[in-house]
């Protein structure tokens, strides 16, 4: 049987995770594979602190030259995270003749090109399903499993955290920040979350998922973000009314010819599997034009649900599959010229949700109405509530549900709305799907 | 860029599906990719039938020997599905060198350790992701995406007719005879439906899944069935009542060293993921000890949701990623000393439904109860309804939720009930999940 040498960067908690795989279960991996996979180093930045780890003190290093000098290594997986170091230590082991496999998110949706670009120059390669997705195999799925389909859309809860954080507001009535600080007090939420719940991560990873769906280049800066940081419980409620969940949606969907791209809270229609998502889980659908409606559901993150997929990515890489795969994604990183385009806000479609806090005095729903309809916007519902307790007593809340309306003449309506003197600003206004 | 051949055996539904991709998507997959695959050889019996299909006439034949003879065809897709002469033509293409695609799940179920071990023989190669699932990858996710974990439960809905008929009887309260004729009427259930209502094509799909899983070779003649067709309305809406929605699930489970595998009409908690698989859809719900919880969801069968998985198999193959995934696969079909046994009925543990139509007098609830007790089984809950008008006056419906029980402790009990004389057999008895 052929023994493969791996290297580790990082013992964190995903790094810990995979060496507790590759340590423990050595025996049954290679039962299952017919390769041995041999972690020989595990390169800490302080081997100090992990003196009691899983992981024996000798093959703790800090010395990334070890691992690129030690010709049994074929493998080094970077689980150190962030741009820098990260970024050149790929390089060096690209370069020392490592094919690479990566958790790291952040990286390839700043650097993602350049590190391809590299590793396809050197004959290399670089397996990253333990990105996007926890233990789901996302990655897989769109860059091998569905490869006879032109797909048509990827939508999905990319952020556990944020959506630990909507399942407590929506079973339970909780305000935003009641529900982040048990988020935080479980471990969910981290003590500052903000590129959680502000959409970052969740646009880094659909920077990834587009990417590989699309061909095209998408940077994390061109996808419009809108979190969940200000989300009030009542629109929770309202749109729990309506028969809608509210969900932060990561969207990359062909459109005429362009892509559209969003990080957003969105109202998703009960009892469809996307809001059926609940707690720290993660799931995206993947449309295709020939297999239609698909749906991957898992532990978008975590020590072993991630570690699950970093080894996958190792035995892969180890069997040579994850070398076959990357070289078919080399198109995506030469200048492609079908490449499409980013949706501009005038071709992009879409049901909205309102909220605005209006004056409780004759003529108002006019008015409001009247700035929609200049923009070719067309109401389908409306809910005029009682006033509200957490707002002054002379506004109430009125929700409107559009009909389908462009999202540039939908951004000006509301801006026009938000300049009437009988309008409390910011009105609220949410992408509504399913 | 290279070109690959490719032969298809069958033009019915799913080769109709899949001859249009590589036809009509040759360009956008030699793009994806960087190959072309050529439809080279449509093989059909009889070729007078396809004149109006969209494959060209020169490239149907009726003469297998075509393709074998033909040094460019280096795949070939099996899909006439059956056992004979799918077997055959699959055993002498093997010799002829080709490599094979299939989506013949009766075929696989009955003589997979055959044709596997043949291709072994020959250094040959067989994809088979169309068998199970349709488009769903649940077979690369088997046997790739979750390698690093041990499985410990496969399960799910893995017949669309059936769960089509059991979302009309639960949502829209019908008989089972109503819902099979809407089924029929919508082609969602073919004329003679047995092996979809039965539970034998998700037995054959599950021996397959159960293989993959846990290395075992299973027979679907090992696999315990309770179809759905003798299944009463007043169960689905007692189960409604008490927070469940009853599916077929086909079950793989892992239980102290054994696996436990079954095809039964289902209790699942409602709103749970499984339980929200509505209509046609299939869904995989797969449990691994780094992983926890994933599920994959998709159409389970149709012409394009299936046609996509054989291209997906197809490109695989072209590539020679789907080589070296069986390869790994060939430790299971080896006598394998590890392979866990079938677990028989008094290892098997579980929470279960009851229904008794018992005459309406005193002291039949205590002669029941009375029973199950002596087996050691626990009530959790008793509803007793009043008369069903569609049975007897005298009988009333008692349904009852147990604890943890043992089945074969369970199957004596029922038993035992259906003997006395204060009771109309046959009981009803079923499992419960979540």
């Amino acid at each position: 049987m052929r023994t493969v040498g791996v290297a580790l960067l990082g013992l964190g908690t995903v790094g810990a995770g995979a060496a507790r795989i590759l340590l423990e279960q050595r025996d049954r991996i290679a039962r299952r594979v017919g390769l041995s996979l041999e972690l020989r180093h595990v390169v800490v930045r302080n081997p100090e602190k992990h003196r009691v780890s899983a992981v024996p003190l000798p093959l703790q290093t800090n010395d990334l030259e070890r691992v690129c000098r030690d010709p049994k290594v074929e493998i080094a997986v970077e689980l150190w995270g962030g741009v820098s170091p990260a970024r050149e230590a790929i390089l060096k082991l690209l370069e020392a003749g490592k094919d690479i496999v990566t958790a790291n998110k952040a990286l390839l949706a700043e650097c993602g090109p350049e590190l391809f670009d590299r590793a396809h120059q050197l004959g290399r390669s670089i397996a990253f399903e333990a990105s996007v997705g926890g233990g789901i195999p996302i990655i897989a799925a769109l860059s091998e499993s569905l490869a006879a389909n032109q797909i048509t859309s990827v939508s999905g809860i990319l952020n556990g955290t944020s959506n630990y954080i909507l399942t407590e507001m929506t079973e339970h009535g909780e305000s935003y920040a009641t529900a982040l600080s048990r988020a935080q007090e479980l471990g969910f939420a981290e003590l500052d979350p903000s590129l959680d719940v502000n959409g970052t991560d969740a646009a880094q990873k659909l920077a990834i998922l587009a990417q590989l769906a699309f061909g095209s280049r998408v940077s994390t800066n061109q996808i419009v973000r809108h979190g969940i940081d200000r989300l009030d419980a009542a629109d929770v409620r309202y749109a729990g009314e309506l028969g809608y969940t509210i969900k932060l949606l990561a969207t990359a969907k062909l459109t005429n010819d362009s892509i559209e791209l969003r990080v957003a809270r969105t109202l998703v229609r009960q009892h469809t599997p996307l809001a059926e998502v609940r707690g720290a889980y993660n799931a995206i659908r993947v449309v295709g034009d020939a297999v239609g409606d698909t749906l991957f559901y898992g532990r978008g993150a975590g020590q072993m649900p991630t570690a699950s997929a970093v080894v996958a990515d190792i035995i892969d890489t180890a069997l040579g599959r994850a070398q076959l795969t990357f070289r078919t994604l080399r198109l995506w990183t030469d200048p492609d010229e079908s490449a499409l385009p980013i949706a501009p806000p005038d071709q992009i479609h879409g049901r909205y949700y309102l909220h605005f806090q209006a004056e409780d005095r004759p003529g108002v729903l006019a008015q409001i109405t009247r700035v929609l309809g200049e923009h070719d916007i067309s109401i389908a519902s409306v809910i005029q509530h009682e006033a509200d307790e957490n707002h002054a007593a002379a506004a109430v809340p009125l929700v409107i549900m559009s009909h389908n309306a462009v999202e540039a003449k939908m951004q000006n309506a509301v801006q026009e709305i938000d300049s009437l003197q009988c309008v409390r600003p910011p009105s609220v206004c949410m992408r509504v799907e399913g």
